[in-house]
């Protein structure tokens, strides 16, 4: 350990100190103390997050990073928690994102209910591990509960099923994971096991291997197909699982980005026709990160049925759409897949992270299991025998005290509102001159892009390569537009990359809006679109491009 | 969504109660119902953690999940957020694992300072997303900055080296993960990575999978080397990363359940004679799960050395004993390895969970690096990139607090304590007649079992048969010992199966004890020990065994 000169005068480490910060506190005054702690983090952050409407302040990283460039940890105590606590408030979260303003608007990071942040406080007092029931108890039997009323929301099985299995020590109906993306992961391990399980278990992939499986099995390749659209934690998933993030082949779409089935259709029968090569999962999307949008469940589980191939459906996203009644029809398909992909820090409005898998069949996620001679041994309910992740705290206790105070309709409510006033923000970009729509919202999430009026005319009539030079004027503009919004610390929209049309293949820059926060009206949507138009108009460059 | 007969008349789902749980509390009235609600968090958690020392209560399984078996989610909201805590105090609280009380020695979970719950309140109320900069902002630069005070906790480079690294876009010294779960996972997906790559680029394991590098470097196999006392997230990294389980060879230990590393060699020597087998990585334990044994790193770093194979070290529990002028040392070696695993939840007493895996070259990351259009975008600093997981909390916060508020001597005394009472524990179990003490404490993990005397004395004479009857006899009574003072409620120790030395395939039955509560002492622990003498007096068949 290294000494360095930051010892604050007065801040000791001693065992007395050190045993009081573990003893729960006893007499009043202490209790006093710890109270006026919680209250600052509640409302002094609250206050900050309220006086700041803007997303950020306007600082540089370069400034931002100056003062956290000191990599020794102080032997002595630098400051008491009063300070810390104040520190958090005064210099930490003013240079944080204010991802609670309605007026944030970029990303699938929203407000969240304020009570989110008593239960997360109640997980932490608690520190229950599920990866065990030896230390959560009640907990590992309460998260068997929670998976199975979301997994009945998805699959809707009968009430004897979810009898049978709700607190079956044999049987999974998913698993809490960190997040969408190990839960996506997960989900193509699982389906990547079964795959070659079904041929030859002697030669089990998990056991030996990916090059003994494919030996097995004869096969050149193995491949999961999924929509470009897809989240790239698919592409991650096939990298880390040892079948190669080039074989996570990316399906084109239509024009409404809901991938191809017709192609699809076309592509497998081609890989069959290969005979060398194995599909292992056909993953469907249920809430496209960059556009929202749903593909076509049925007509991915009518083709994975006809072709046997493993059905996922990523609906990290949009799961949550089936407690809207007037909306849950969108997902339409989603019970006949295999296995299926939620957040719960996203549209359960749970703090970060949480996330789920869930498995159609209740004997699935044996292809996943493994035991230990301290836990998880075999026959016991420990939730860490079938889990990617290790120790895990007790998020199910979140989601299910979460669903109690808000019911479905409130959830559905908050679903609505994000759909429909994404309805009526696609619709005043249509009636402004000055934007084009790209993708019209089939959830509450669209794209578009600042199309200044005379290079609107311009577009209508040039042939391919002038619109190319076009577009790229016009993506330095919605570049500088999202840049300057971000920076300037009022409001945020995201920006990425879109094709047009299946014909376009280089894609243009678009400005993303993810519509989530209850308390985002239409009129704060106007005003982002105002200072859109302001920032475009001072971009000269854009008005003088000359083709 | 399926309507049930659940609603409680009264609460209704409705859009002006919605959107008031948004809104920051604005009147005085509704701030005190805030902070009441806090310290009933705070304090009526606390009080039945207080008055209850007993680790649980003793209700069986199948009596607690009686309760647990409704999997409809109710339309309307079924509770407020009062009525919530207050169940989650009188309901769940009493029946989940008192892990926090220092009569819980079983497990790696234990109590934490409760400014922990402090911190972790407010890192959900921020509810920033590390997995990029325009979603976390400051706290992915402070990140950065913790990231680089534990890399040269580890590391020890030059202050140059961290001026370069500490805010660098292009290189990172590590990752906060989900756990030691993910970050062993990230750890042998990143060494899997450089194994094939250094060789073969074009065939890189990442894009074309593992049969492709396989064929590149003319392999029938690849393998990990890790002492058979390893965690099993190595042995499932094994299976998830398409090397196969059974790839992760177990290593023998001498009889200090150190790795043996002149056997080690051998096997070295043996898999590279073969030629086509290649070892992807060697992992040394610092500090092992069933006994925190700390494996001789300095010669595994040498054999890792001279055969050009990937160090890893896996000190998820026994990394912050380097904050520890006392015992750090018995670390040596750790320095010199390729990545090492850290867990925060264990001795960084953090709150469930985190996990770190630290990198010697910063550049190696770069290995496991994904981008995408929307986020994470090429040459940006989103620290989503390099990372296993996708969306993360800014769990970086809490543990910088932590050293600020505790120094690194107010760990080393956690630490040192853990140590030396773990000791005395040791020198009580040896001076006790009936029980024998299995694995010393080389940090704060010690085994054990309870042997009558009369069977002690028959184990002295006994033939192999014979003691192998009187040990099957020593395992019934250790696993009925574990449970019932299990399922009394009053203390915790776990149990696990360990080779008496390298010549027992079979093993014994031990009971597993860790001591890293600071409020545990010699005393509670020697109660420990006579509730155990009480339960094996009455446990009658062990004394009337006749063989």
């Amino acid at each position: 350990m290294t000494l360095n000169g930051k010892k604050s005068p007065g801040l000791i480490a001693d065992w007395e100190t050190l045993q009081r910060i573990f003893i729960r506190p006893e007499d009043e005054a202490c209790r006093q103390t710890l109270v006026k702690y919680m209250e600052q983090i509640l409302f002094g952050l609250h206050d900050f997050l309220n006086s700041n409407v803007g997303v950020t302040e306007p600082i540089s990283l370069k400034e931002l990073t100056r003062e956290f460039r000191d990599t020794l940890i102080s032997p002595n105590p630098e400051k008491k928690l009063e300070s810390v606590i104040s520190d958090i408030i005064d210099q930490i979260a003013p240079r944080a994102v204010n991802v609670a303003s309605p007026y944030f608007v970029g990303h699938m990071t929203s407000a969240i209910p304020f009570f989110m942040v008593h239960l997360k406080a109640i997980v932490a007092a608690l520190n229950q591990n599920v990866i065990k029931l030896e230390t959560s108890k009640v907990l590992s039997v309460l998260e068997k509960q929670v998976l199975a009323k979301i997994h009945r929301l998805i699959f809707n099985k009968s009430e004897g099923f979810y009898q049978t299995h709700v607190q079956s020590v044999d049987t999974s109906l998913g698993a809490f994971t960190t997040g969408g993306t190990t839960a996506n992961i997960t989900a193509m391990w699982l389906a990547r096991n079964r795959f070659f399980d079904a041929i030859s278990k002697e030669q089990g992939v998990e056991e030996h291997g990916m090059v003994a499986a494919m030996q097995a099995r004869g096969l050149e390749r193995a491949v999961i197909l999924v929509s470009k659209r897809g989240h790239f934690s698919l592409k991650k998933a096939g990298g880390l699982l040892g079948i190669g993030n080039s074989n996570v082949l990316p399906m084109d779409v239509d024009s409404g980005h809901r991938v191809d089935v017709k192609k699809l259709e076309t592509t497998i029968r081609e890989l069959k026709a290969h005979g060398r090569t194995g599909i292992i999962a056909l993953v469907g999307i249920a809430g496209t990160t960059e556009t929202g949008t749903v593909d076509p469940l049925d007509d991915l589980a009518d083709l994975c049925q006809e072709h046997d191939i493993h059905f996922h459906v990523d609906a990290a996203w949009g799961g949550p759409v089936l407690l809207s009644e007037r909306y849950a029809h969108r997902l339409k398909g989603i019970e006949r897949a295999d296995s299926v992909t939620m957040d719960g820090h996203k549209q359960f409005y749970m703090p970060m992270t949480c996330g789920m898998v869930y498995f159609r069949d209740p004997k699935a996620m044996d292809l996943v299991a493994y035991h230990s001679n301290y836990v998880n041994r075999q026959g016991s309910v420990d939730l860490g025998i079938k889990s990617l992740e290790g120790s895990r705290e007790a998020n199910a206790l979140i989601l299910d005290s979460s669903l109690k105070i808000m019911g479905s309709r409130g959830y559905a409510l908050m679903i609505d509102h994000g759909i429909e006033t994404a309805k009526l923000f696609a619709a005043e970009i249509e009636r402004r001159d000055g934007f084009q729509i790209i993708t019209q919202p089939e959830l509450n999430i669209l794209t578009y892009r600042v199309v200044p009026p005379s290079l609107a005319a311009r577009l209508k009539t040039a042939d391919l390569g002038s619109r190319e030079a076009i577009n790229d004027v016009l993506d330095q503009l919605n570049t500088h537009v999202q840049r300057t919004q971000r920076e300037a610390g009022n409001s945020f929209v995201s920006r990425t990359r879109l094709n047009l049309g299946p014909l376009d293949k280089k894609g243009v820059v678009v400005l993303r809006s993810v519509i989530m926060n209850p308390m985002t009206t239409i009129k704060i949507l106007n005003e982002i679109l105002d200072e859109q138009e302001g920032i475009a108009a001072d971009f000269k460059q854009a008005g003088d491009v000359s083709i």
